[in-house]
């Protein structure tokens, strides 16, 4: 097997239903929390999986640096590597390495790069992106894209979707001769490659590469080249106007969003998938999300505040610590801050998205879970 | 009740007793982890719980500054604050305050020092050390004492333990006056008080400061002033000579010390408690204990290696990661290095001092266990 998606209820345009993985089953939609270098910064394994975490981002970029691939796949893949049985997801590298600006240089055949550890030079092209990704053996894995840059004009836009394509292809038909070198492959479990599409901010370049990146053919669709700087109010009109064009019966991956209130209202579109670095990255400068809204934990007034961080919350860290302790903790830079900040946050996120999936089952529409 | 100590077996020297405390019973000896400023670095109070951690320690002096005592004292004691249902015993703030070196004054009124967060001034007396104490509220806290440092003269030395043994009489006059204001004290529940006996490398004036402190009246005894750089045989010779004049009836605790092999030399003289910050501070930098010695996680050796930290270990970390793994977290700077790190030492101390109690209850002795 490689994927099986099937979805259950719907809710207007949402839908919750289960991804099946080589790794586990995945109800969506559904939150990943992102593992950069096959960590969640802060958080053990075994509690991600008492968190009910289904399923890991990993970043190819990081990884391919450091420990590197050979190491991941020497260890298992990273399953075996970091020791987390559940299904992880790959990206493809294309957004890291073009977050990295000036140490890069883009052609046809692919970018150039400079690691930001030490300044050496790599090259990623659709061929070593996907090599890296079966060598790290994550259950789906993301097509070599280029994320389109915000602003952009239509001329820019449209080459940048062409080139996104033209890897695309690439990307495909390397996966497809090489994919049973996965490190846990066999004739019937395989990895699942993604198509990724693009078009910037411009909704008749969205539907054509909707609609080309479909031609090509893969077992998902991701929607990326968002959250890049635009408007909120025109990620979401690129958001619908997209998905209006993936199949049905397909995973859809919505990249790099959102807030709580974002994940809600994209899977209220018909999104299946998400991740975002936001719950873990802003629990470690203190910054928490709680049903009462979010809260900057360093602030004085929670400094002799017994209360717990969110009264309505189930995680660990609400029902055993007070407002003051956390306090604490992130004014004297301890590194339990860190840790029991991420663990309340992706509670959050993953509690979020059960709400979510629990609403769309009961048939409630779009904003009101 | 304040603490009521019995001793069970006897092995030569060494001894395996219970230690009941208003806040639950330990097995002795016991290591008790350092968690200096509410918090064992990078560890949650679960994690300690699972690992049968009896009893934490806590500084005085970092818990004074940050988050202040009435803070403290506010959210119920140290026990409500740092949510930690277990037995708690602080440090005096006397040792902190003399690692201060320049930033302290010493007059027989006490000592005034500077903080090291931001230079301001404070004062310690035997009174206010001891009005701190009652305030952070754990079951056993210490007289307010001089750590005399080494080398020093006899002069010099019989001077520091007369100043010490000065405020154990201030120490204790204040505390019997003031232990009713312990944030969860009663009638019929109270802190105890332990004297600290000094005396530097000189075995006469240790034997004079045990006898002295003891005519004072403590419900336990520890000897200090050791670990200050002096070489281990010359440790191990203060500790024995001290040891035989402090009564068999009270538990013995001595401070600040050590490497897994010290803390079971130390157990089989007859010392009941000790305390240390080389298994936590040893895992920040990567150092792990293990049934084949110490390992340093960051080399290079292990960047390939399948297997488990320490075979023999059923911790955690042990159950679930590899060698490698732990090494790409440390090498790339990962929280999780530290969380992991610290839980697997932890569990090496805790489980060589459950082998200890166990060796004590066969009546094996000495450096059998």
């Amino acid at each position: 097997m490689s994927i099986e998606f099937i979805v259950g209820d719907r809710a207007g345009a949402a839908r919750a239903g289960r991804l099946v993985t080589p790794h586990g089953e995945i109800e969506t939609p559904v939150f990943m929390p992102v593992g950069t270098a096959a960590t969640v910064k802060a958080v053990s394994q075994d509690v991600l999986e008492e968190l009910g975490v289904q399923i890991l981002l990993g970043n190819t970029y990081h990884l391919y640096l450091r420990p590197g691939v050979e190491t991941v796949r020497h260890l298992g893949g990273l399953h075996g590597f970091m020791a987390w049985p559940r299904a992880i997801l790959t990206d493809s590298g294309g957004f890291q390495v073009f977050s990295l600006n000036e140490l890069r240089k883009v052609t046809d055949e692919g970018v150039t790069f400079r690691s930001h550890h030490d300044g050496s030079s790599h090259f990623f092209s659709p061929e070593s992106a996907m090599a890296a990704q079966i060598g790290l053996g994550a259950d789906i894995i993301m097509a070599f894209d280029e994320c389109t840059e915000y602003p952009a004009d239509r001329a820019r836009t449209q080459a940048s979707m062409e080139l996104t394509l033209r890897w695309a292809e690439r990307s495909k038909k390397y996966f497809e001769e090489r994919k049973h070198e996965v490190p846990w492959g066999s004739a019937d479990s395989t990895q699942s490659l993604f198509g990724i599409v693009q078009g910037g901010m411009d909704l008749a370049l969205r539907k054509e590469s909707a609609e080309r990146t479909i031609e090509i053919g893969f077992l998902g669709y991701a929607i990326g080249g968002l959250s890049v700087g635009e408007p909120r109010e025109r990620t979401r009109e690129v958001v619908e106007a997209t998905l209006e064009h993936l199949p049905a019966d397909k995973p859809r991956y919505l990249m790099g969003v959102g807030t709580p209130d974002e994940i809600v209202e994209y899977a209220s579109l018909g999104v299946d998938m998400m991740d975002c670095v936001l719950p873990t990255r802003a629990a470690r400068h203190g910054l928490l999300f709680t049903s009462e809204g979010k809260i900057s934990i360093k602030q004085a007034r929670f400094a002799q505040d017994a209360g717990p961080l969110d009264p309505t919350c189930l995680c660990r860290v609400c029902q055993r610590y007070s407002r003051a302790y956390l306090r604490h903790l992130y004014a004297s830079n301890e590194v339990l801050a860190q840790v029991l900040n991420t663990l309340h946050n992706l509670s959050f996120y993953l509690d979020t998205m059960r709400r979510v999936r629990h609403s769309i089952r009961l048939g409630e529409e779009s904003r009101s879970f």
